[in-house]
C-alpha cells in the first residue's frame, strides 16, 4: 500500500484534536503528513511544522496559499485535514475543494447553515471528496450494531436513545483554556454542547438506526451562569417510520468524562453500547438472556470484523475508531468506491440542519420543527 | 417490641404485590397479619385467607364489612395494607380511615385526581395515619443520597435525571396475565407507564433532591399497537430553585427488567444510583476521582445506617427496602412521630397531580403545565 | 401454612448472625421464635429475650436446661437455631438432638474434627434433623448454576475457582469488636479465615459442581502481625473426576467487603457469579457470546425459580437466600423429604474435615493431604 | 522529531503480532519501517515486504544477511523488531546486537534459559540496546499503579494477585491455526501458557509492586487431552520483603478473551485493574470509599499522564500501550537515558528464569524453587 500525502490546517501547538487526527492518519499507514498551515499565527505555524518534521517549504501560514501551492506541486497533497474552530471549516474546505483536493473535516461541518449550503455546492463542483470525522461511527461495535439493525435483528425500531455527557465545562473555564475558549464563542463554534457533542449524538443515532428525524423539539440551556452558548441540550425526535428518539447532551454532568451511550429498542430486540468501554455491545432478544457481543469475539459480524485490527480481549479505543475513518477515506480516494460507511457532505449538512433546528426550536419554547 | 396487628385488602391468590407487602411486613417483625379481604370473589378470598393462616372469622369478602368489624373488635387491626388495583385504593382507604385505622397503601395513591382529593380530606379527618409505599425510598443508598443532598455535598442542584425502564409489556400481554390486564385498563389503573412506574420515578426525584416540579411537559405514547394506555413516557421538568429534570419511563424497552436509575447533578458534585444493584452509590466531586459508596461501608452516613440491617458486602434488596417502609410506618403509628422519611398523604397527592398534569400536557402536544 | 416453633441459642444483644437468622426465619413465615438461651450471661439472656418479645418462662440462661424444658412442653419448639461461637455448636446441637429437636446450625459445624464426628453420631441417633446454614447455597443463581452443571451445560468440569475476599480484619481489631474477638481465638473458632469463610467457599464449590475434593494442598497465613489464627488461605484442590480447584479466602484484602466469587469451567462452557451482585449469572458456551442470566429472567431454570420470590429486576439479597434455607428446613421437618438441596450433617462433616486437612497441610509446608 | 529507521524479523503474511508491532511503531511517529526479513520462506518474505511498501533491496529472506547488510548501509536501520516464534528470539537478537543494532523483542525473551544467558552476554557486549515488549506495562493506569506503590499509597505490600485468563485453546486447535501451532510445540515456544501469558503476569506483578519473587511453587497442567505443553498454570510466590503472590494463567477458561487482572494489597490500601477495560484503576484506602481513578482524569498522576495521549473518557487501548513501549525505546536509543520504565535484558532474563523455575517446580510435585 502506498500512503497518500496529507496536509493539515489547524492543529498547531496547544491544540487537541489536531494531534488526534495525526495519530489517526498514521495508525494504518494510509497517509503521510507532508504539509500544513498549523496556525494562523505564522510563528506558531512554522514552529509546529518544524516539530512535526514538515519541510519548511510546505509549512504555510495561510490556507489559501497552501491550497494553491500544493495544487501546483507534482507531489502535492491528496487530502487535507481541517482541525480549526468550526467557523473556519467551510471557507477552508472550499479553498481546497476548489483545487480538487479531498477534505477530511472535523465536525460539525460548519458553524452556520449558510456555510453548510455553500460548502455542499462547492463539494458537488469538485473532483475532491469530502469526509466528516464523526469518529464514533468507526468503532467496531457500532458497525456491528448498524449491520444488525439493517438485518432486522431488532425488528422495527421503536426508540433510539442517545446520551452524551461530559463535565469539563461544569464551571466557567479559566482564561487560558484554549479548547473551551473558542467553543464558548458562538461566532466561532456556531453553538455550545449542541454543536460540539449533540451533532455526534444525532449522527450516531442515524448511523446505527439508518433513520432520520422528521421533526424535533429541543431545549438548549446555559446552565453555568454567564455562559452565552448552551451547555446542556435535550432533544425529542420523531423519526421516519414512526420511531421516537431522545438525545441528552450535557457538558455540566459532573462525573461523566466522555460518556456517550446509545440504546436502540425495536419490536424484537435491543442494542446498548457505551463509548467509554467500546469493545462490548449488549444485545437482548425479547424473551431471551441478554448477550455480551465483543469486538473480535464469537458473535462479531462481518461489518465489525472489517474494522477490527486485533483479537478479542485486547481493547481497541478511540484512536483506532478514528483511524478507521482515515483508512476508509483513503480507500474512497484511491478507489472512488462510495458504497462503504463513510460520513460525507450530506451527513454534514444533516448535522448542521439539526443544530439549526434545535436552536430555532429552543428559541421558540421547544416548539416542534419540521425537518423534512 | 410488640408487633402491630395488620389487615390486608387485595393480594389473594395469583396476585404479585400482596405477597411482597406480606414479606415486607414480616421482615422486621413489626406486624402480624391477622385479617384480610384478599379478594372481591368470596371463594378466592377465603381460600387465600386459609392459605395464609388467617382465622376464618377474620377473613372478609368485603372491605367495608372488614373495616367495620375490625374497628369493633378489642383486638382489631392497627393498620390495613391496600394492594388492589389503583381505582379501589381511594374508597378502601377512606373506609378504614373512617374507623381511625391506619392505612398502608400501594402506589399510585388513587386512579384519579378527584379520588386523591377526597382521600386527602378523609385522612385529615381521621386519627389513622396514611402511608404510601414508594418502596424505592427505602433503599439505604437512597437515604444516603437524600442526606448528602441536604448537607450540600452536591452544591446547588442543576439536573435530576430518572429513567425507569422495563420490558415486560413489549408485546400485547396474553389474556391470562392478571398483572398486565388491569394495568392496561385505564378505568382501573388511571394510566399506563406514567402511573405504574412514572410516579415512582417522580417520587424518587423529589425524595432525594427535596425539590418539587413547578411545571412539566410530557409525551405519553402507546407504542404497542392497540394499547389504550401509555407504555412509554417522557417528561421534562422544571423544579423550584431552577433545577431541570427529565424522566423516562418505559415498559417496552427490551433488555431492561426493572432498570430504575437516578442521577442528580449539582454545582459541586453528583450522585448516581441504579436499583438493580442498589447497594452502591456513585459519588463524584468536581475535580476528584469518583467514589463508590456502599451500603454499610466506610462512607455510609447516618441516614443510610439507620435503615441498614446487615454488614457491607451482604446485599440487601427490594424486600428489605420495602420492609423499611413498614417498619417506619409502625414507628409512626406507635410514636406519632412524623419527623422521619415516611411517604404520606401529601406525597400521594403530589404523585396523582403529576400523573394528571402529564396526561393533560401530552393530550395538548406536550404543552407546559404549571404545577404550582 | 402453620409456622413451626423455633428456639435460638446465642444471638443476644451485640451479636450479628443471630439477627440474621431471626430475619431469615421470619421472611417466609415458616417459623415463630418462641424460646431462647440468647446468652450464657443470664442478665443479657433475659434482656435479649424481653427485647425479642419472648415469654419470660421460655427465656433460658443454659442450653441444656432449655433443651430439657422445651422437650417437656406440649408446645415445645420444633427446631433450634444455634448461633454461638463455633466451639459450642457441637455440644449444643447434641443437647437438642438428644431430645429429638431439629437443629439449624451456623457454620462451620464444629470447631474440631472430634466434635464433628461426635455430632454425626448424635444426629444419626436422633429423630431430629440437622441443617447447616451455608447460606450462599440459597441464592437463586447458585441453584441455577447447580442445575446447569447437572444437566451438562458445561460439559465435563475442568476447573472450579472460588475467591472469598474480605477486608474487615486488615488491622488488629479493637478490643470491643465482639465479632472479631472470638474468631481470633482458635479455641473458640477452630481457625481463622479458613473456618469462617474458607468453609463457605469450599461448600459452594462442591454444591455447584457436585464434586468433592480427593486431595488438597493449603497455605494458611497470619498476615497481620501478632495474629494467632490464619487470615489468608490459599488452597489447591484435586476433585474426583479430574477437575482442579483453587480457593483463596482472605480477610485482609482491602477494598473487598464480602467479595465471594465462583467460576466453574468445563469442556463446553463456563459459569461465573459474584455474591455482591447475586441476581446475575454469566454463562458462556464455547464459541458463543456470553449470556447474562438473571434471577427471575427469561433464562432462569426451574431450580432458580423454585427459590425466587419476586420478579426479575427487583433484587433479592443475602437475607432472602438465608431465608430459603430456613424454608427448606421447615419443609424437611414437616415432610421428612430429604431430596432437596438442603445442607446437612454430612456436608458439615465434609467442611470440618476440609478445615482440618488445610491446617495439617499448611503445617507441613503445603503438603498434599488425601481426603478420600 | 525525526523518526528512527526500523527493521523487522518475522511478522509476514498470516502472522498476528507482527502487525501489532508495526502499528505500535507508527502511532507516535517514532519509527519508519524500512527493512525486513518477514518470513523464512523467501517467497512469503518478499510478498510481505512488497505489501508493506518496503523497497525490494531491503527485503531479506535471512536474518543474518539482513543484519549484515543493514549494518553496512549508511541509512541502515537503527533498531529491529523480532516477532518470530520464541526459539528464534535469541539467535536473531544476537545477530543484530553483534552489529550494534538495537533490538525490540517480543516476549518471552527466549525459549530456554541457556538462550537467555547467551543473549544477556551478547547484549552486554553490544552498543545496541535491548527492549522486551511486555506491552501491558505501557498502560497509563499501570504506570499510575506503579507510581502509587512507590509513593507508599498502599503501605507495605502484602499480596500481589494476577490472573491471566484466555479461552482460545479450550479445544485442540485446528491444523491451520498458525498462532496455536508453534505455541503448542515446546521446542519452538519453550512452554505453553506459562511462557505465553504467565511471563506477562509475572512481569506485571513485579513491574507494579517493584518486588521480585524469592521462591515459587508451580503446577503446570495440560488440561486439553493430547496437549504436550501446559495450558493452565498456578504459581504461588514468595516475594522479597515478605509479600505473598499468586498467578493463575489459563488458556482454557471459557468466556475469558484476554482477561488479565491485577490486584495489589498493602497494609494501607489496594489497587485493582483489569486489562479489558484498562482506562480505570480501582483504589481503596482502608476505611474509605473505593475510588475510580481514570486515565487522564482528575486523580491521574504524573507517571500516567506521561504516557497519556488523549483526554479522559476517550479510551486508549492495547495498541497505544504497545506504542508507548516503542516510543520509550526510541527515546532511549536517541538519548541513552535508561532511567525510565522500559523493560530490558535483565527483565527478560528474570522472565525466562521464572518459566524455568515453574517447569522445574511442577515436574517435582510443586516443590518450592529458590529464585535468589
Amino acid at each position: 500500500m502506498v500512503a497518500l500525502k496529507l496536509g493539515m490546517v489547524g492543529g498547531g501547538q496547544g491544540a487537541f484534536i489536531g494531534g488526534v487526527h495525526r495519530i489517526a492518519a498514521r495508525i494504518d499507514g494510509c497517509f503521510d503528513l507532508v504539509a500544513g498551515a498549523f496556525s494562523s499565527d505564522p510563528a506558531r505555524a512554522h514552529a509546529s511544522a518544524a516539530e512535526l518534521g514538515i519541510d519548511a517549504d510546505r509549512s504555510y501560514a495561510d490556507f489559501n496559499e497552501m491550497a494553491k501551492a500544493e495544487a501546483a506541486r507534482a507531489d502535492g497533497i491528496d487530502a487535507v485535514s481541517i482541525v480549526t474552530p468550526n467557523h473556519l471549516h467551510g471557507p477552508i474546505a472550499e479553498a481546497f475543494l476548489a483545487h480538487d483536493i479531498s477534505v477530511i473535516c472535523d465536525k460539525p461541518m460548519t458553524a452556520t447553515l449558510a456555510q453548510a449550503e455553500s460548502l455542499v455546492a462547492a463539494a458537488e463542483a469538485s473532483k475532491g471528496r469530502f469526509f466528516l470525522t464523526h469518529n464514533y461511527t468507526g468503532y467496531p461495535m457500532i458497525r456491528q450494531a448498524r449491520q444488525m439493525v439493517a438485518e432486522g435483528a431488532l425488528g422495527d425500531i421503536r426508540i433510539v436513545d442517545v446520551n452524551y455527557l461530559q463535565d469539563w465545562l461544569s464551571e466557567a473555564p479559566t482564561e487560558d483554556n484554549k479548547q473551551a475558549k473558542w467553543r464558548m464563542d458562538a461566532a466561532q463554534s456556531g453553538g455550545g454542547a449542541i454543536g460540539d457533542i449533540g451533532t455526534h449524538a444525532y449522527n450516531l443515532a442515524c448511523f446505527v438506526s439508518r433513520l432520520r428525524a422528521t421533526s424535533l423539539s429541543a431545549t438548549l440551556s446555559s446552565i453555568v451562569a454567564g455562559r452565552s452558548v448552551d451547555d446542556d441540550a435535550r432533544i425529542t425526535l420523531q423519526f421516519n417510520g414512526g420511531a421516537r428518539g431522545h438525545i441528552w447532551a450535557s457538558q455540566v454532568a459532573i462525573g461523566n468524562e466522555n460518556n456517550l451511550t446509545l440504546a436502540v429498542y425495536g419490536t424484537k430486540g435491543s442494542l446498548r453500547w457505551a463509548q467509554e468501554n467500546p469493545n462490548v455491545l449488549l444485545f437482548t432478544e425479547l424473551g431471551k438472556a441478554s448477550q455480551i457481543i465483543t469486538r473480535g469475539g464469537a458473535a462479531a459480524n462481518s461489518a465489525a470484523m472489517a474494522v477490527t485490527r486485533i483479537p478479542a480481549g485486547h481493547p481497541e479505543g478511540y484512536l483506532e475508531a478514528f483511524a478507521t475513518l482515515y483508512r476508509e477515506a483513503a480507500d474512497v480516494i484511491l478507489t472512488k468506491d462510495l458504497s462503504g460507511a463513510t460520513i460525507g457532505i450530506q451527513d454534514g449538512l444533516v448535522g448542521v440542519r439539526f443544530v439549526d433546528a434545535c436552536q430555532r426550536s429552543s428559541s421558540n419554547g421547544a416548539t416542534w420543527i419540521d425537518l423534512r
